[in-house]
Order: C-alpha cells, then structure tokens, then sequence
C-alpha cells in the first residue's frame, strides 16, 4: 500500500515554547537520515529495535560534528508507527534556533519538509486509520469539552466507521442479489425477493437518515449548542445572560430595547459547551434599527436548539401569551425545546399569582421559576439544559453522532439515493436502474471513510491540518 | 543524593499548538500513578524496560473507564532519566482539554503540579547536572544566534564546569598546604614553599580574571554585540542603520539632527547577534533636546563593544580629526573597538582626494570606505564586523565564555578574594588569615557549580524557568 518513496520531517510541537520541542521524520529513508546527523551513546537509530528510545547527541550536518543539541530519539519500525513507514521523533530543547538548525540539517540529509497534514495522509493511505478516523485527529485536538471530546474519541477509535462499514456490507449485498438478477436478465427470471430486497433497503435508508439527523446535534454539539433568550423587551434577558456566564457580557439598563444587537457568550456546563444569545426584545417596533433587531432575533430562534422564553409575571399573562403563541409557532418542536422561564421572582412574593400566572401559560412549554438578578432558580435552570441535551444524547440509536459537514453531506447525498432506489424498487423499475442508484449510495458512503476518494479530496482535508500532524 | 518523596508531573511542551503534547511525570511514585489511568497493549509501564516506548489509551480516571486520548508513553527508569528519578513521558493529542483533563486524572492519582524549573531542579539535586549546567539549559532554549547557541552548548556539556574544576582543585591544594601549617603552627615551621604557594595563587588568580574577562564578550555574544554607529549630524547614520538591517528603522532626512533618540535594530551575521545603535549627531548643539540626545549618544558610546564613526570626504579633514580624536579620548580600547567609515562614498569619484583625506584619518583605526545610500562597502562593512568578534572568541584561552551575570558577580568576588590572598601573602600575613580568603574565594566559586549553595539561592534560579522543564 505504501505509495511514498520520499522522507518527510516536521515539527510536531510549536519550538520555542515550553521544555522540548518533537521534531518528526516519516518515510523509508528516516532512519538512515536520522543516523547522519546522530551520535548515539548506544549505536544507530538504524539497529535499535522499534517503540524504543535512543539518548545523544546531534550534530549540526553531516560534515560539521559539532553539537547542535543533546536529544532523545524515539524509534517506531514500519508498519508500527503513526505513518505506517519507518518513523523517527527527536526530542530537543525547545529553542527555535535548534528546531530551524535540526529541521535545516535533516533537509539537507535527504528528508523534506512535509506539508501540512502530511503524516496523518500518510497515516491513512498506508491503512493505519481511515477518513473518518484521520479527520477525528482535528476534531480530538480542537475538542474544547467533555462530550465534543467523547464524540470525536468515539470516531478515533472507529466507532462511527464501523457503524457505517455495517450499512456498507447491507448495501453491497443489496447491489450483488440485484446484479445477479441482472446476470439472468435475458432469462426473465426474478431470483431475488423483491419483498425481502425492499426490507432490507428500508432499513440500511433508516440508518442513514437517522445517522444524518444526528448531525444537528453532534455540530451543537461539537461548536455549543445553541441557546437562544427571548423574550419581550425588559423582561431580563441581558442579566439572564450576564447570570449565566458570570460577567458582564451584555449592557443591561433599564431602558427598554438596550439590546439590539445578539450578544453571544459560551459556557461550559458539566461538559458540554453552550452558545448563550441575548436577542433584541420581541415586539412591534417603529425603531427602524430596532426592527431590524427583531428580525435577526427570530433568525437566531431559527438556528437555536433550546430557546428560553422569558416572562414577566408582573404583567398581564395575556401578553406573555401572545409573545409565546407567535414563539411556538415559528419552532420546530422535532428538533427545538423551548423552556418558558419566569423571571423577576425576586420582586414577587404571592405564591397565588404565581401559580396563577404559571397555570396560564404552562401549556406552552416547561416552566421554570427564576430570578436573573437574585440567581435564585439558576442552578436548576443549567441543570435542565443539560439533562435536555443528554437525553438528545442519548435518544440517539448508537451514541454515534455526525459533527462533520462533509459527512453530514455525503450521508444526505447517500439517503436521497436509496429513497430514489426505494421508489424506482416500489415502481417496478428495471433492476438495472435500481443497482445504479444503490452504486450512488455506495459511492456517497465510501468517500466518508475514503474508501472512495480523489487526490482533490485529501489535498482539501488534509490541507486543514497543521504542519507536522 | 534523593530528597524528594512526591511525584511531579506538568506538560513539557504547551497543549493545545501543534501536533502533540507531551506530559512529564517524575517521582518515586511515577510508574503506579501513569498505570492507573494506562490501558497498554503490551503491558504495564511498572514491566516496562527503561528507555521503551508503550502505547496504548489514557482513561478519564481511574474510576472511570472512558478513554480520554491514544497515548504513546516513554519510560525512563531511574537514575537514567532527565531528573534522576523514575519518569515517564505521555505523548498525547495537542489539545487544551486532554492535557488539562490528563493533568488533573494524574494530580487525583497521587502526583502534583510540578513548580516552574522543578524537573531540572529535581536533576541538579539527584547529581544528574551542576548548577551551570542547569542554566546553560535556559540559556540553550532562548539562544537564537548559532553563536550564543555553541557557548551555551559548550556550558551544557560541562566544558565549562571542568574549566572551573581545575580552579578549585589548585585552590583546594592551595588551601590544605597552608592549613597543614597551621597544624604545626605552634612549632613554628614553615612547612608550605612560599614561593610555590605565590606561584600557584598567581596562576589560579589569573585564570579566574580571564574567565572573569570573557563576560563583557560573552554577554554581548548572548545578548547582541552593541555595535554603536556614531559621526557629526548628517553623515548618514541613520541611512547606515537602514541599509544594515534591511528596513527603515530610522527616519531619514536633510536636516541635520534628524535623530534625537538612539534607535536600535538587531541583525544575525554569520551566527553572530549584533545590536545596532543609531545615535544623536556628536556636536556642540544649542539645541536643549538635541544636546540631551548627545549625552545619551556618548553613554551609548561608553556601553558599546563597536564604535562605527561616520566621516564625510566631502567635508575638511581638520573637521573629521576632531571627532575622531574626542571619540577615541573616550574608548577604552581593550575592550571597545572603533572602525573609521569613510561614507557617501557614491559622491566621491575623485581617487586623489579620498586617499588624502584617509590617510588623515587612518591613525585613529581600521577604514572602510562605504555608500550607505548605494550599499557600495556593506559586505565588507559586515565581513569585518564578524572578523573582529570571531577574533575576539578565538582570542580567548579555551572557547569558554562567561554569559551569566551571577556566574560573572561569583568570579568577581572569587578574583577579588584571591587578590586580598595575594596581598596578604606578599605582606608575610599569618597563614590562618590566608587560608580564611582562599576559603571565601572557594565558597564564591563553589556558588557557581552549585557545590555551595542555598535553598533561596535555588529557588532564585529555577522559579526563572518553565514549568514542565
């Protein structure tokens, strides 16, 4: 498989920051460059055994024995390594003179520099790790929580790959009992099981469509869920916010409408990362810089996972109820929660009214009792956001989710493909026309995993990665 | 020589850029802790070989299986590891949150955030490396010039700590053969060969002036050769500036006195750091803000190792003359070079003149004929710049600089009380007041190496470092 005949070498830490700096060299020339340029205390690089460490010296060049830095050399034998080939990682001294002067001297000994993501294309067209596997590499290092991590984890370790491997192998089976027909075509015989060939292709399109619609969540959930407030203007949306992150993010005033522009601020909450929006108030407005305010508000309800309503039960509940019938009817209740908050408890102290009010508008949403001045009902309020989205989690038929658009991409271009396969299959069309529509669900599916793949393709991955992964 | 019961741990390189982070672990306790939360294919670190490699998945804690990251882990079995004692390295993902989560899973399995310098702390006391040694290693990671680079390798190396070996042994020798008369004192013998004694306090006092000598070049190879470039207003010494570094630090104009602060500009040559100083015109000035700036040209001046003066052929010699002679009135020529620069050399065509007027000139010192405008006389400018440091580095006995300001206030005091030793010596002093200096000269030099030394004195040294180094 190996197709590299050239040895690449790479930082694989920023040099001249913290203790030491790893510098990489991958190829099949690795160890012969690697001993040009080091005295070992222990012989070459060359004779020692893979996953072991050697202790000494480089010299500035081949031709210069002067020492550039006293290194530690870590010795991985092909297949075993990242790459899959011979591989090399030198620890020096983090110093960016001794980093420039080592990757300078190894250039000079026969190795190049490698392109960004270069070792992890390496990785994958030696078959170490496939696409999907390659690309959880980013998604691990950029990783900022606990569940984004989890979900990038799951895909690097092959969870997500085999997942889609099984509706792979149901496919191609799909495809070989209709080409056997085909083989038999002039024979006008029909071996397969129409019944059973429609059983099976409804389920491997159900698990794509479900794999698919996984990825509103897992992109939540990878870049923070969205969490939109609204609310009608004063109802305490900027201290909401301000409550919920700890600082000062948006003005808060008393002046109706202080808020016109969206106002974000993440925070994560037991490991999982939430993007708070303060929106303009919701209202008829004849501030012209105000309505449009209101227009990007409903556009961030729109894209929002979890939008918060905020009422003031110091109004007329017949105005929060007109703020949350024209609310709901713009969400979509399969994929948004809407959590109506009633806020200013601290200025409310008639547990009557209270109930009144709550009864009057419970039928919208869940209710929780709040103050975003006082923080009183705020504890309970993050713990219900996360429980909301752990039970997304967890809704999810396999813990696998997608946060990659290029797969999210490539999973709808393979769900059209067998829904087009399940009409032509229902509408009695040739088996011919179906197996080539199943042949596009193939297709679609295998450039995930790469297992169909163009040299356009990896260049536009790989190029996203850093030099020396 | 071990003094530390607990086990350290912090990232060697900064999480989160690049490729990977590795993570230092070091302690008696090294290997239990890191197999509390390793899951190796081939085993545990605790069945490990010194110097191989294992790898294999970090779990979230020990509590909970989850895994957290795919590691590859370097063990180092004591003493033959960085600090001396058992070690181990974790080569993860570069991401903030698996070191920070790694970092916490190992404090909660029984390690401890190492403080800033701790490891190589750690080394000098397990005897693994004298204090010099552990400097040159911050002297190493910040050297950015192949010069400054090779003396802190030479003082890594310990070529310096065997230069100040051999001192101390003459000393010590020094030191016994008068206390062996101090022994028999009462006998009134005078054991010790005076003139032998005188001999070898005269070498060894000698040697520690030398080493002592090298730091004003030492500091400069470390930190810049302040090159200060000096001439009456308007001779083009700010043009000179720009055209030396390749870009327009200082601002250029007709108008004599154009420059008012000194400015400086730094430039590799040849591996050599030099640090460019653009200084006030030198002349008599009315000018309240303009004279000011001549005072600090003339401190400039007195700080540099190499004084450019500007001349202009255009003008009378009588003219140049003169501030040359008040120039070199104030060099101190064993350590301060001046080069005479004959500018505006583009103007000039007439080869008559310029050979009169520089022979009226060239008893001050070395000529170069230069067009700072056109560039005619940089290379040479700067081959002669390089020339004279090299031969300064050369001229020095054994390639051994001192870069260290403590390590230069330690021979001072050393010299000093080797001087008083002499004095005494030389004045028939009794032998026990002697040997008191020779002692005080011991100690000074054993600060050095860290054959004498303080818990504040250490704490001084290695709360400069990184953590994790």
């Amino acid at each position: 498989m190996m197709e590299f005949n050239d040895t690449i070498c790479a930082p694989a830490t920023v040099p001249g920051t913290g203790a030491i700096t790893v510098i990489r060299v991958s190829g099949p020339e690795a160890f012969p460059i690697v001993d040009r340029l080091f005295r070992g205390r222990r012989g070459k690089v060359c004779d020692a055994p893979g996953y072991s460490i050697l202790y000494g010296t480089i010299v500035e060049s081949e031709l210069e024995e002067r020492s550039l830095d006293e290194v530690l050399v870590s010795v991985f034998r092909a297949p075993n390594s990242y790459t899959g080939e011979d591989c090399v990682e030198i620890s020096c001294h983090a110093s960016s003179y001794i980093a420039a002067q080592l990757l300078d001297a190894l250039c000079r000994s026969g190795a190049r520099m490698a392109e960004p993501g270069e070792f992890t294309r390496r990785s994958f067209v030696n078959g170490k790790m496939d696409l999907a596997q390659a690309e959880a590499v980013a998604d691990v290092i950029s990783s900022s929580s606990s569940a984004a991590h989890r979900i990038a984890m799951t895909q690097l370790k092959g969870g997500y790959s085999q997942e889609l491997s099984e509706i792979r192998t149901a496919l191609v089976e799909l495809t070989s009992l209709l080409e056997l027909e085909l083989d038999f075509s002039e024979e006008e015989v029909e071996f397969a099981d129409r019944s059973r060939l429609r059983a099976l292709l409804v389920s491997a399109s159900g698990k794509v469509h479900r794999l698919s619609d996984t990825f509103r969540l897992g992109n939540a959930i990878k870049s923070g869920v969205p969490v939109a407030i609204v609310g009608e203007p004063n109802t305490g949306k900027s201290t909401l916010l301000n409550a919920l992150v700890g600082e000062e993010r948006a003005i808060v005033s008393d002046i109706a409408g202080t808020t016109r522009d969206s106002i974000e601020a993440s925070m994560v909450l037991d490991g999982i990362t939430f993007r708070f929006i303060d929106t303009a108030g919701l209202r008829e407005s004849s501030d012209w810089v105000e309505s449009k305010g209101i227009e990007r508000t409903l556009k961030m309800v729109g894209a929002a996972d979890i939008v918060l309503a905020l009422v003031d039960p110091t109004r007329s509940p017949a105005e929060a109820q007109q703020m949350l019938a024209s609310l709901t009817a713009r969400l979509d209740f399969s994929s948004q929660i809407l959590l109506v908050l009633v806020n200013k408890m601290d200025l409310n102290k008639n547990v009557k009214d209270i109930n009144n009010f709550v009864s009057s508008i419970d039928s919208y949403g869940d209710v929780v009792l709040i103050s975003a001045l006082s923080g009183d009902g705020l504890d309970e309020l993050r713990s219900t956001l996360v429980r909301l989205v752990e039970e997304r989690i967890s809704g999810t038929s396999d813990a696998v989710l997608v946060t990659n658009a290029r797969h999210h991409e490539a999973l709808r271009h393979t769900a059209e493909s067998l829904d087009t396969a399940l009409r032509a299959l229902d509408a009695g069309t040739p088996s011919d026309l179906v197996a080539q529509d199943l042949r596009a669900a193939l297709h679609y599916l295998g450039t995930i995993t790469g297992a169909v793949t163009t040299d356009e393709v990896l260049g536009e991955i790989f190029s996203r990665f850093c030099i020396g992964k």
